[in-house]
């Protein structure tokens, strides 16, 4: 999805007007209003976007659109009575409005996919997503034996650790069988612009396989893991421990025990509230109480594709 | 910060009418004419939001703007040809547009805070910002007294509680002054898109400024929240439990305790594992030891704007 080259795009020009001259099916793409809505894939109101699957002219197309970032360019032209007002709210100091920019200011980044494959359509289809209040006992009768019945390999996991791969990317590694870890850039982050920093601490032991499994008796390799950790990511990288976060995956995408170092500024996908574990709340909470990871309920998400959302389906947990 | 009623709303309307009648002076809430940039406070490309320091009237004003979310109720009149598209880029199945939609389809939410102060402006200032572990100590030597010496107004939360503004857009109360709350939609929600749903319970009682104040007293109100909050949703909205999340801030924006309610599959701001805490978990950590948010370490951001980031400064806490 490149920028062509001059030439290209001069011939597709000539060729463009050569069609608008002989005929007017070129003009579909003047407006949208050939095209027929299949399915919403998904939006984000966050990001301000929309992707949808649609028909053209029979064939299967993904249209995707992106409201524009304000562009600090153009601020005098954007607070200027061209842009106009219609109150909507006003409570004490605060009011809120609906805006109108000027034509220019406000595009729309659309971008179209044609013909598109099933491929193109499940890439941007959105996965519904839901939310599990796990108690001890459905850990116990729903989630424990399903992941029991799983056998998801993790042997590039035991490669690093034995040292097969990835042995030259280690960054710090404590090798103590039971309390100790390796401390490794994560695939996400390309070691080079700090404000990204990710990295992982995988550990040495091989019984823990999450968060549900700790207590007390993993205090030493929980405190090993924060403060090496920390002192490692200072030296190597000279980022402070006032800048990191520290943190676990529940549920994990993998099930043999491991902490995430990320940087504060990154927005790091998989932070929220109802997926990561901050590390020193984990400490304090099985200080205060051995088995709090055994005995507490704990939220996850799970999507519609997700084996374990279809067994608690069949448990009936969402009705 | 929050609908009118409609009563006051016509007063309003009547009184700017008689205003514009009378003198042109009100007409700078109509369009962005009369503003002065002062600086671009911040911005983000990928939430398409913008924060400007301006002048009104010689008068310090924020003015936060906001392209708004696509709307899957308005999809039939996006996609028609009343967008117009010019090509950007073509290359194979992919190609790009500059799009231009009707008018309605694409406002922008703008708001302005008039006057506003010094705190406002760092507020919506960009800010390099630091990981605190706030231990019971640190709260009581440092945040608590820092707390009490600010007088950040809150009257437009009393405002609420007192049923002088936003009334008519109450979901759900109960009105007991120990355990009762009010439930209603947040600024950031247009009522309108589920996936978007954000609501917010502001407790009746005054007494708890943050996590930090809750104990087992306080069991009947969370739970009254917990429930009550997700029974009224499921029935004014039909949004079941399962996708929503509830949850409290650490720090909040404001000190008098209120309760997050957000839709799954919405990817609200604050919702990070160092500032959004459960209310599943604070019920249950306080249920397993009741002055569990008096005595526990809590992890929070600061931007170095925050009087906060200059309180913990002057400790040393950075070095």
């Amino acid at each position: 999805m490149a920028a062509m080259n001059e030439e290209k795009a001069m011939d597709l020009v000539t060729k463009k007007r050569k069609l608008h001259d002989e005929e007017e099916s070129d003009d579909k793409f003047n407006n949208l209003g050939n095209i027929e809505i299949v399915e919403v894939l998904n939006d984000n109101s966050r990001e301000k976007c929309l992707f949808l699957h649609t028909k053209i002219s029979g064939e299967d197309a993904v249209v995707l659109m992106e409201k524009t970032p304000f562009d600090r360019n153009t601020m005098t032209q954007l607070v200027s009575e061209d842009t106009t007002l219609k109150e909507t709210l006003k409570n004490d100091i605060y009011s809120t409005y609906e805006a109108q920019l000027p034509h220019h200011l406000n595009a729309v980044k659309a971008t179209l996919i044609c013909p598109a494959t099933e491929k193109h359509l499940s890439k941007y289809r959105q996965q519904k997503t839901f939310a599990i209040c796990e108690t001890k006992e459905m850990y116990e009768n729903v989630t424990k034996p399903y992941l029991q019945e799983q056998k998801f390999s993790i042997q590039w996991v035991y490669n690093i650790l034995d040292k097969k791969s990835e042995s030259d990317r280690i960054v710090f590694e404590d090798a103590c069988p039971k309390d100790g870890f390796i401390l490794l850039p994560d695939m996400k982050w390309n070691r080079k612009e700090l404000s990204q920093l990710y990295l992982v601490a995988i550990v040495h032991t091989r019984e823990v396989l999450s968060l549900r499994d700790l207590n007390h008796t993993h205090l030493p390799l929980l405190n090993n893991i924060l403060h090496k950790g920390m002192e490692a990511i200072r030296k190597e990288f000279g980022v402070k421990p006032s800048k990191l976060r520290m943190y676990v995956h529940y549920q994990p995408s993998y099930h043999h025990f491991h902490v995430h170092f990320t940087h504060l500024a990154l927005d790091a996908p998989g932070f929220e509230a109802d997926r990561a574990h901050l590390l020193q709340d984990i400490i304090e909470n099985i200080t205060i109480k051995s088995d709090y990871y055994q005995q507490k309920s704990i939220v996850f998400k799970v999507r519609e594709c997700d084996g374990l959302y279809l067994k608690y389906k069949e448990t009936g947990y969402f009705d």
